[in-house]
């Protein structure tokens, strides 16, 4: 079996790797397609290099084929189509007591914090798995781990059926939100400054404003009868970002923090007092997320073949990775592991 | 009849006042007690000129008896025991629709943008009239405002029975945040530097800690076995406030922003996503607040008598407000109105 390792910064070894037999709560499974996360581009400039340590196979975008379990009983047949959620939460901290895995304090995510997908046979806890609708390509699940991310943050939103809201950020975090959002019966704007994911969201069928060119705030109060919107989900990780969420959003409305901000920004906790404005911090997923992604992409509610930009085999993964540095045109690009 | 009118900046008149005959829609209502609010100070220091337009009668923190109403018919009589809630909504905007008259977004504040409470009689609107129960005093009554204002925070944070909540300020607000808190059930840990304060605090039966002194942190993760806090209340509208808040709460823990932050501090974003953070702005009351305030006041549950720490007749405003400045050793100041 192949498997991609990580080398150091802008470097991957793509060699023989190690199939590891199961342990009884494990699972082998075949990995079909792993797309390249953000996070994952992060850790090929080496700027993770404190957590992840090479050599190590990373990826966690990913989808596969059941192969074997360590127990003798087991809910899943060789075959069985399937996506990991990559959580590896220890169940007894106080966050899993009360019922919140999924920021577990002391998560470990798989494919940073331990081996990854970029591999031809991953061997994962069967708790982790989650069946593939047969009317969903295994291309096509291996969004499925992103679009949990949005079915979460939809979640966390609360957004109902015609409420109005904008998304700051249309990278493939913020389309897939404003796909799903829009899946939920809520009017969708999509903010974003790139001249390109402009055009490719607008040809995805959404209103998309250049907070740059045009006044945003503006725009959301003409659209909303002086109201403002319901939710904004912050996407950008900016400052301007932290500063237009707290100006788009209405009296009583919700913020939802998905970007990943590097330095705390100033923000306007006046207008949060005055407005009683709501934000809460969105990570990951949960299992229904999972559950719900899995669902409404076998629905056909998300273009999901529209997202994928661009497919390599295991064996270029590096010529992968690099076709992304300084790419502002590829939405999701997918390794293809077997 | 006497009304007390702020002048300008540091001055006070009290001369005769006009006793206005009510509309169909009002009530003249006899002032008992009126408290000084951190507003009304703020208002003396000359910090509010461009909103207030002197000669103008302020204060808002007052119970009283009904006189008369303009229309007929009345669910009053002369001598009812009354509260006022403060708020003149415009029940219009896109706020009242959504049923959040009390941030309407053309709200007029009663004491502020209109005439206040530091006169004999004052005439408003029946709307805003609550019954003050038999068992609580016109003295106590006038400080359900500032009860009612910790009530609507409670509610913002969901407190629930057993919770363990930390109060940033020890100030009247904050004091009232906890009792009100300790009401409900919660534990109370209450965040103050100020020696006299601290000391006021602990006499009324609270944990109290220094964070110029302690480790906030490290205290609250060993008070609750290492998950955090589970509301943090805001109302020191302090820099270092708005990085403890984030500090000490526990995953998916709740933070009640309180305070009015002159300018916007810098708040780790990070944090909010990392734990997935929930945080409300929350401002002045809803009419459940005031009925909640009336109700937990009667009940004898919060120590009202203990707050109130000086009472000047309405012809010594001047000098009641004047015992105010610098003086941290003040909790609720009243002026006697009638």
């Amino acid at each position: 079996m192949k498997a991609a390792y990580y080398k150091e910064a802008g470097k991957f070894e793509v060699k023989d790797g190690i199939y590891r037999k199961p342990e009884a709560d494990e699972a082998v499974i075949k990995v079909a397609y792993c797309g390249i996360c953000g996070t994952d581009l992060h850790i090929f400039h080496g700027k993770m290099d404190a957590r992840v340590k090479p050599p190590q196979i990373i990826g966690h975008e990913m989808s596969g084929t059941f192969v074997e379990t360590g127990s003798g009983v087991t809910d899943w047949k060789a075959g069985d189509r399937i996506v990991v959620r990559p959580l590896d939460w220890c169940g007894e901290c106080p966050a899993c007591k009360a019922g919140n895995s999924h920021i577990c304090m002391k998560l470990k995510f798989m494919g940073i914090d331990s081996a990854g997908a970029f591999q031809e046979y991953w061997t994962v806890k069967t708790r982790t798995l989650y069946k593939v609708p047969e009317n969903l390509s295994l291309k096509h699940a291996a969004l499925i781990e992103p679009v949990a991310v949005a079915c979460h943050d939809i979640r966390r939103a609360k957004l109902t059926n015609g409420e109005y809201c904008v998304v700051l950020g249309g990278g493939p975090i913020g389309l897939l939100i404003a796909m799903v959002a829009k899946a939920a019966g809520a009017k969708v704007l999509i903010s974003e400054i790139n001249a390109y994911r402009i055009q490719f969201a607008k040809e995805a069928g959404f209103e998309v404003i250049n907070p740059l060119e045009e006044d945003v705030k503006a725009f959301v109060e003409n659209a909303t009868g002086g109201a403002g919107a319901d939710v904004v989900f912050e996407v950008t990780a900016s400052e301007p970002g932290a500063k237009l969420m707290t100006e788009l959003v209405r009296p009583r409305g919700r913020i939802v923090v998905v970007g990943i901000y590097s330095k705390p920004p100033q923000l306007d906790l006046f207008k949060f007092f005055w407005r009683e404005i709501e934000l809460y911090g969105a990570r990951l997923y949960e299992s229904e997320d999972f559950e719900k992604g899995l669902e409404i992409s076998a629905s056909g509610l998300i273009p999901l073949d529209k997202l994928i930009t661009g497919v390599f085999e295991l064996a270029d993964i590096q010529a992968g990775f690099e076709s992304l540095n300084n790419n502002t045109t590829a939405i999701k690009t997918l390794i293809k592991c077997s």
